[in-house]
Formats: structure tokens, C-alpha cells, sequence
């Protein structure tokens, strides 16, 4: 795979798909994509390079949104913010970034390194540090092979900025999940810095393409009248889980989280079953019937039933058509660590994690789209 | 005056007479003791040089303890943590620091930069930021001067460190303050970077000489069978406001803080009032029979009936024979800013400052002492 440009007409390919995979968090698309255009219409296209190509002594940095999506909604970031991040971790790193690392899919974090680039000239890797989105900032692959998130910088829209450097990643979660609430729920950071041979090894590769690709995906489907959840599906090697309609929505904003369950009501081949999400920023456990039928680490997505494009933890409604299906999650994730680290009991869970039905595996684009076509 | 070392026999003295400025909060004296006798004895004195004295081109930093005074009597911080904290703010300035700055008047935090002065083998300059202590990092003389805190540094004992860089000290007491609680409540600071004419325009004169004095005075007074509280009373020109027994104590570590009240039930010419504290770290307000005699930002120090030695706020219990003196502060904290800083509207209580009577003022250590020794 070759280096390749994120322009304006990708931006909203890579939103749609990044919020598919965000599994509800990671930010509203809205907001990524207005971000975005705006730094790449000011700033130039950004370089997307494959992660297999980042040099040895490359110097990585991740930048991302931390904070509760739902006051995003209200308190959209500056280009500015974003680059300022990055700048105060250099600073202190007294080294100059030469790649820029997405921490997570999800319709902010994946456009904020697209904004970073743009600002600040440097080309970001496609890949991220999850293949998905989570709701904490130790909650990344990096963690499992035992590299440190810190030193790492904050900064708010105020023009405040702060630098911690701890002991461990929960430690730097803890500290900055403070300072994030602090600065009004929402606050960029950068961190993670790594090599070329750390950041080979522990990122996700190809997750930019993949959102840029389920976006079209979905985007052709629509226009084809094909079904764009099946298509989803199909790329992703998933299941879908339920169809309904949201009948109950309990939301709050709590430790710097959107933390909440919803309700939803089956229809069509489910009708008289009921569903029930939990959440934390994220999709966690799904409940079908009183049964556990998808959990983290695997992805839990909540799909408009029409249209294809995620359902927002934040943005899910009462009388919302919906469609939840589970995909499989980076193998990495099941290891003993990676459920121990992002599983259901380190959310207060009391079971193991429910896996994607054996079966279900991630096909090749060409694979899915047929799998989705031959759909009904 | 010239430079002076601060050996271990000075200890004593100081950390008795920082507490008695210390109005209550800025540490107990036990631990600060405990603390900078080891410092001492391993790094030898500490050399104390005059404000006037600072040279221009001198890169002054403060160093304290940030917390619940009631926590801190649990948790003893390390002089390596002290160090750590010094440091941390030196590496992120880019900047050896030639001088350290003590904040406030206190049982630790004067003795904290004796500490750090052991432990790096810096001197410190003979003052402080306040001329007393105050419970929040914006309250200090510099902040009248529009001089900022940040960068700022904050360190805990497990090593943990984070900076601060912000928009005004009122945002660096916010984000420090909920760093320190997610620390356990108390962690070491390194903050105000300042040159010779900045420190000496800004800094209390001799903050450190007079707690070493009033130490000494106490001791003294308590030797030749004289009342040590008069004597602190004469040296400070303050004035009594009330002799009793601690009746009730309502205490709560609350936001990081020690907050509460403590009731006194007169005794001798005081017999049949009642007396009211109000504080947070320190005593904030004096109530005698419903009508507020004193409040910050002049000094109300609660002393032990017999021995003169301060009561700190979370030392305060059912039962304590104490007296309670007023004295007047440094005057910059009586203009318009300084009352807005630490006046008592800032805390909560919907009246002006109510000042130590006039005639009142402090006086030289022999007019004070003559004073004191011709009290019935």
C-alpha cells in the first residue's frame, strides 16, 4: 500500500465509517467532519501513510478529543486547540513529531489527526491504537505491549494547557480525566509517543482506510438502494444482532463519562423481544431478551435501520429506528491482558466477554460487498 | 541583615513560629519538623539570604505542599518528593533555579523549602508569598502584581508528576487542586518562577526570620515562666479576642480541603460567651457573641492557653483550653485586589473584612517584648 491523500471529498467517507466503528463514542461525526473540512481547507490535504512504511526513527504522537461526547455537541474544538496539543507535547518531549498517531475510530478522533496534520504540516499513519473506540485513555493496544501514554499533554479551548508524566497509564487516565472535567468536559491531548519499530508493532493498522471505506460503503449502497446495514456487516465479518425501534433512553453525565442504558423494542423478525445497551462514551454490554449477546472487547454498533450511518451514544433517541449488530474486535484484545484491561468486568460486569459468533469473520472488501449483496 | 544558615537547632523554633502565622493552616509543625530535621542532617543547613539581597539575574521558584492539612499528618511526603517537584518545574522552564521561595508561613510549607534547599543545595531567600498562609495558590502577593503561577509543577510519592501552564492563577489553583486530590490529597508544588526584581517587589521581607523569632520568643517566655501568648501578641501587635474551651469541632475534607467550624465556650473574662471559627485550612473568621471580631485577610491564630504553641485547624478538639489572638497581615492584602483575592466575600461570608483595631500595629522585637512582659 502506497501514501495517499485525505482530501476535503474523503472527509466524509472517513466520518461515516469512523462512527460505525466508535461502537456509539469516539464523537458525532457532525463534529469531526466540520472540524475537518475547515483545517483541510485552510491547511491542504493530509498525508495518509501506511503504518508498515513509518521509518525506525520515526517520532509517532497520538492526538485525540478526551471528554464526555455529549458536551462536544455543545463546545466544538479549534483547529488551534488541536495543534496546540501536539506542540506542548513536543515541547516537553524536546522532540519533533514526525507522524501523527489516531487513538481511536470515532467520528472526532479519527478527523482530529486529519485537523492536526493539516495545521501543523506532518503526515499521519493509517492506523489507530484500538480498531475501535473506548472510553479511557490506557484502553489501547500500546498498553498491552507495556508502552507508557505519558508523557502526555492536554489542552483546553481557554488557552490552558498541562503535562503529565506517570507512573502508569491509569495514572495518566486518572489525572487527565480530572483535568479534562476541569476544563469543561472536553480537552485535546497528545501522547504516546513511539518509534517506528514500537509503533509498527502496536497500532492497529489500516483502521483510516477502513473507516474511509465502510463510509463509501454505505454511501454507495444508499445509492443503490442495496441495504446498508448488511453491507456493514458483511465488511466487518459481523452479526447483526436486533432490529427496533428505542423505547427508553437513560443518560447522564457522570466522572467525565456519558454513562447510560437504552431500551429498545424489537420489530420485524424480533418484534415482542425487547434489547437493552449499556454504555459508558461507548456501546459495552448488549442485552437481547434478558440474555448477554455481544460484549467489549468485541464492537457493539447501533445503526440507523434506513440509512446505515451510527447512532451516537449521545444522539440515541426515543422512537429511533435502529439496527445493533457486533463485529469482531483486534484479535489482541481477547488475550488474557486485553480483556483484563477493556473487558466487561473492568467495567463492573459480572460475566466473561461475549464473543462474535464463531463463523462471523472480517472478509476482504470484495468478499463483504458480495456477502451484503446476496442479502434480501 | 546578611545571609544566615538555618541549621537543625533553628528548626524548632521556625516550624513553632510558622504556625502561629500560619493562622491555623500551611501544615502542622510536627511533621515539618520531622521532615526538614532529616533534610538537614543529610544535606546539611540551609542558607537563608535576605530578599533585598537577590540578585537580579536570580531564578527564584516556590516550593510547598498542596492539600488537606488533615491528610498530610497521614501521608508524610519524602524530600525526594519535594526535590522531584523543583526539578520537575526546572527541566520544563529550561532554567536552573538559583534561589527557592518559601509561599506561606506554616507549620510545613515553611519548612518545605528548607527541604528542598537541603536536598538541592540551593539557598533560600528570607520571605514568603503571603506574610501568613491562605488555603488557595492564588492567594499570594505575586498575584497582585499580575505575576503568574505557571508553569507550575506538581509531584506526588509515587511518582507521579504533571505541569500546568495557564491562563490566570486562578486556573492553575483549579486544575492543581484536582491533580492534588487524585494524588490523595496532598502533593508537592514548584511554582512562581520569578527574577531578582520581581521577588523582591512581590515577596513578604523576613517572613522566615519571624517565625524563627516568634519560635524563639514562645520558647523563651515559656522558660522564664512569662505568657508566651502575650508575648506573640506584643511581637505581632495584635490583639486577644478571646480565651476558652473548644466546645464542638464540625470538620470535612471537602474539594481538598479541611473545612469546618469550632465552637469556644468562654472562660475568665470571657466566661459566658460564645466564640465561632470558621475555616478552611486556616481560620478565616472570628465570631464573639454574633458579631464577626476578625477575618481574614488579617490573621486569627489560635494558640494553646498555656504553652502559646498554635492549635492547627486539624488539630483543633473537644476540650482545648485555647486563646485566640488577631494580628494585622502584610497591608498590600488590605487594597481593593487583595480583599477581592481573600477578603471574606471571596469565601462565602457576605460582609467586609473586619481589621484588627487600630493601634494595633506590629511593632520591633524589644517594644513588642516590653509589651508583652508588662501585661498583668
Amino acid at each position: 500500500m502506497a501514501e495517499r491523500l485525505i482530501t476535503e471529498a474523503d472527509l466524509d467517507d472517513l466520518a461515516v465509517g469512523a462512527a460505525i466503528l466508535g461502537t456509539g463514542g469516539g464523537g458525532d461525526p457532525h463534529i469531526g467532519r466540520l472540524l475537518a473540512h475547515s483545517a483541510v481547507r485552510t491547511g491542504g490535504p493530509a498525508r495518509l501513510v501506511p503504518l508498515e512504511e513509518v521509518p525506525d526513527d520515526a517520532v509517532t504522537v497520538m492526538v485525540a478529543m478526551m471528554g464526555a461526547p455529549t458536551v462536544m455537541l455543545e463546545k466544538v474544538p479549534s483547529a488551534e486547540q488541536v495543534a496546540t496539543a501536539v506542540r506542548a507535547l513536543a515541547r516537553y518531549l524536546g522532540r519533533k513529531p514526525t507522524h501523527l498517531v489516531c487513538a481511536e475510530a470515532g467520528g472526532v478522533n479519527a478527523l482530529v489527526p486529519v485537523v492536526a496534520a493539516a495545521r501543523l504540516g506532518l503526515p499521519m499513519i493509517d492506523a489507530d491504537a484500538m480498531g475501535r473506540a473506548f472510553p479511557e485513555l490506557q484502553m489501547v493496544i500500546p498498553t498491552l505491549y507495556g508502552l507508557t501514554a505519558t508523557p502526555m499533554s492536554i489542552a483546553d479551548e481557554k488557552g490552558n494547557q498541562g503535562i503529565f508524566d506517570t507512573v502508569d497509564n491509569h495514572w495518566a487516565e486518572r489525572l487527565a480525566r480530572s483535568a479534562t472535567i476541569d476544563m469543561g468536559c472536553s480537552a485535546m491531548i497528545s501522547l504516546f509517543a513511539m518509534d517506528g519499530p514500537k509503533a509498527r508493532e502496536a497500532l492497529v493498522p489500516g483502521t483510516l482506510s477502513l473507516c474511509a471505506e465502510l463510509g463509501r460503503l454505505v454511501r454507495e449502497a444508499r445509492a443503490a438502494h442495496r441495504d446498508p446495514v448488511a453491507t456493514v456487516v458483511g465488511r466487518l465479518g459481523g452479526v447483526e444482532l436486533f432490529a427496533g425501534k428505542v423505547v427508553d433512553v437513560a443518560r447522564r453525565t457522570e466522572g467525565g463519562f456519558a454513562r447510560g442504558e437504552a431500551a429498545i423494542a424489537g420489530v420485524g423478525g424480533h418484534a415482542g423481544e425487547d434489547f437493552l445497551l449499556r454504555f459508558q462514551n461507548e456501546h459495552l454490554v448488549a442485552v437481547r431478551e434478558g440474555v448477554v449477546v455481544a460484549s467489549v472487547p468485541d464492537l457493539i454498533c447501533v445503526l440507523d435501520a434506513e440509512t446505515g450511518t451510527a447512532v451516537t451514544t449521545e444522539t440515541l433517541r426515543y422512537g429511533q429506528r435502529v439496527r445493533v449488530i457486533a463485529a469482531p474486535c483486534d484479535p489482541r484484545w481477547h488475550s488474557p491482558e486485553g480483556v483484563k484491561l477493556v473487558g466487561p468486568r473492568y467495567f463492573g460486569y459480572d460475566h466473561d466477554p461475549v464473543r462474535v459468533p464463531a463463523g462471523a469473520h472480517r472478509r476482504t472488501p470484495d468478499s463483504g460487498r458480495a456477502a451484503a449483496e446476496a442479502r434480501p
